[in-house]
């Protein structure tokens, strides 16, 4: 009975297990060939180490320190930067929420709605977009963190008051000088050390595992999606770290349907910068007026407006199902408490 | 020459050192006095051991556990339990800035200042207080949380509409079942795990040390200050854990300068509650219409209208160099990330 050693159901076995490891190798080069596809479709990682992070998001002109990075953070949660002491970066920028207020149109000071009805971004991974605001107005996040601070819709506080909140508190003169070297406090070096906690709020997500080569990262519904998103163009604009943050011509091909709310046509070249898709499935509503609660509206809008084409329920579904691959990992951020008001704090004002 | 072994020097580094004993003695035996005065008024410490603070804490008809805590954790940070999804507990009762918003009357939805010109309290070791609310119409927490919720010039959701938000997400109905043990979600449920979490928010000051028997907890001054404070009757209202909490006559003995800063007059029998004094320097303004923002003036206030006796300069310092003594350390939060919202989630409503 020994030629019965090489049994039917072992040759079988033997047949299952080649197929096995041939899938198995096939899976392999077809994740290494789609890796390859979306790198060169412009989809750049995360580092995976914490050290090549720092150095990426950095900023020559606003390093970034230990004290800093703790200064920072009570400035971002700091109601006291507005003028009714009682909104923060953090009230439309909420790090609970996707770094969004989840609102069509920020509103801030006295429950005033943007004028222009403009949506607050994510400031999760906004540190890898080349412009910042909706109009790239401003260079990086030190320029931006001066302008909702001002405005009267939004915080409403002069720089002269934001010093003077911020300057009666002892608490707080200690740490500019462990910051900054020294105990200057000016609203240019408050809005650098919001700036400088703002480049560490980003979130390593699957797609960065994914790249990096672990192909295990993304499930074959996520990677079909991702295939989906690149061959249908969507990556000429949602590329690099960010997938987003480059300014581009909005809308491109066709009008977009809800233009008429808020009176917003981008920069003077009729551009918008591109919002990053990190975490997207956590920032809605959609659109630079935050018109579009429905993310599947929202690629089906992309498709005809940007790229000219209208996509299926199936691509469209499968692209949403790829934005789960982009949902990161939030940094723990401790909750901090203040310096108390002295009575040299100026009051609060509502009005 | 061995005569001069006890030598002047010796003789008076002896007499030097039984002085110091006796001083050290002396210093023991006044604070162990002082610790028995405090107790006989009524000043209680909070317990050294974290269990036993626990069990102090913990309310039989919503008993803490570690599920309940991180969900009731999420919903006091949580915005999208107000109709505009823009106000939380937390906006009032800001663990930042000593439980508090550092303003006058409580700002809430559409920017509305609370109708009777009401200060918001500070949630730390509101736990403590015998009722809740300024005019002591809630018996716990739980109760007290049920109210900001719909109030419309606070956070002005409806029953319905902050369960229907809440249910539509699914990571909320899981965390439901792991603190209450099914998944059904109730506005009271709601109202409990914020209440629950809210039971952990106590302060630990040196204070407690010293009430605990550590008589260099408090510096001389502290000291001093504490001595004045219970002479002068500070503490007959301003006793228990909380240094307050009770309701009380007010104004008791003299009209209260700035009564006619709102309309609020107490309970039935114009009686407000006591605040606590823990973290007292951090809470400004003070009064339940929030009219007085320096504690001195606060404290010279209460002499009058509430014991009847003109304080002097060097007794109100003394009394809120005593204050600094119950600054407290907060609890270890670490900020939320919140469930996303699904296409089932009710929009927010800024209107």
């Amino acid at each position: 009975m020994k030629r019965n050693f090489f049994s039917w159901s072992t040759l079988v076995a033997v047949a299952l297990f080649t197929t096995h490891v041939n899938m198995n190798a096939d899976a392999t080069k077809s994740a290494e060939d789609l890796v390859k596809k979306a790198k060169e479709a412009g989809l750049v990682a995360i580092p995976d180490d914490t050290q090549a992070v720092e150095k990426l998001v950095d900023n020559p002109k606003n390093p970034i320190n230990k004290a800093k990075l703790d200064l920072g953070l009570k400035l971002y949660f700091e109601p006291r930067l507005s003028k009714s002491a009682l909104i923060s970066c953090n009230t439309c920028h909420n790090l609970a929420t996707g770094g969004v207020d989840g609102v069509s149109a920020a509103i801030g000071h006295k429950w005033t709605a943007n004028p222009h009805h403009l949506n607050s971004p994510t400031v999760y991974n906004a540190v890898f977009a080349k412009r910042q605001f909706w109009d790239g107005r401003a260079p990086d996040l030190e320029a931006q963190a001066q302008g909702p601070l001002q405005a009267a819709p939004e915080m409403a506080i002069s720089k002269e008051m934001a010093v003077k909140r911020i300057a009666s508190m002892p608490e707080y003169v200690e740490m500019f000088k462990a910051a900054f070297g020294d105990e200057k406090i000016t609203f240019k070096r408050i809005a650098d050390a919001i700036g400088a906690f703002e480049r560490t709020l980003v979130t390593p997500a699957p797609l960065d595992k994914f790249l990096q080569g672990d192909e295990k990262a993304l499930t074959s519904a996520q990677k079909e999606g991702l295939k989906v998103f690149i061959d249908k163009g969507c990556a000429s604009c949602h590329n690099g770290i960010a997938l987003g943050g480059s300014m581009q011509k909005f809308p491109a091909v066709k009008p977009y349907k809800y233009a008429d709310i808020g009176d917003f046509k981008g920069d003077k070249e009729g551009r918008v910068k591109v919002p990053t898709l990190r975490n997207i499935l956590e920032t809605a509503p959609y659109y630079h007026n935050g018109a579009v609660w429905d993310i599947k509206e929202a690629v089906k809008i992309m498709g005809e407006t940007q790229l000219g084409v209208e996509l299926t329920k199936d691509e469209i579904s499968s692209i949403v199902t790829f934005f789960t691959a982009l949902k990161g990992r939030k940094p723990v951020v401790v909750y901090p408490v203040l310096p108390a008001s002295t009575a040299k704090t100026p009051k609060p004002d509502a009005n």
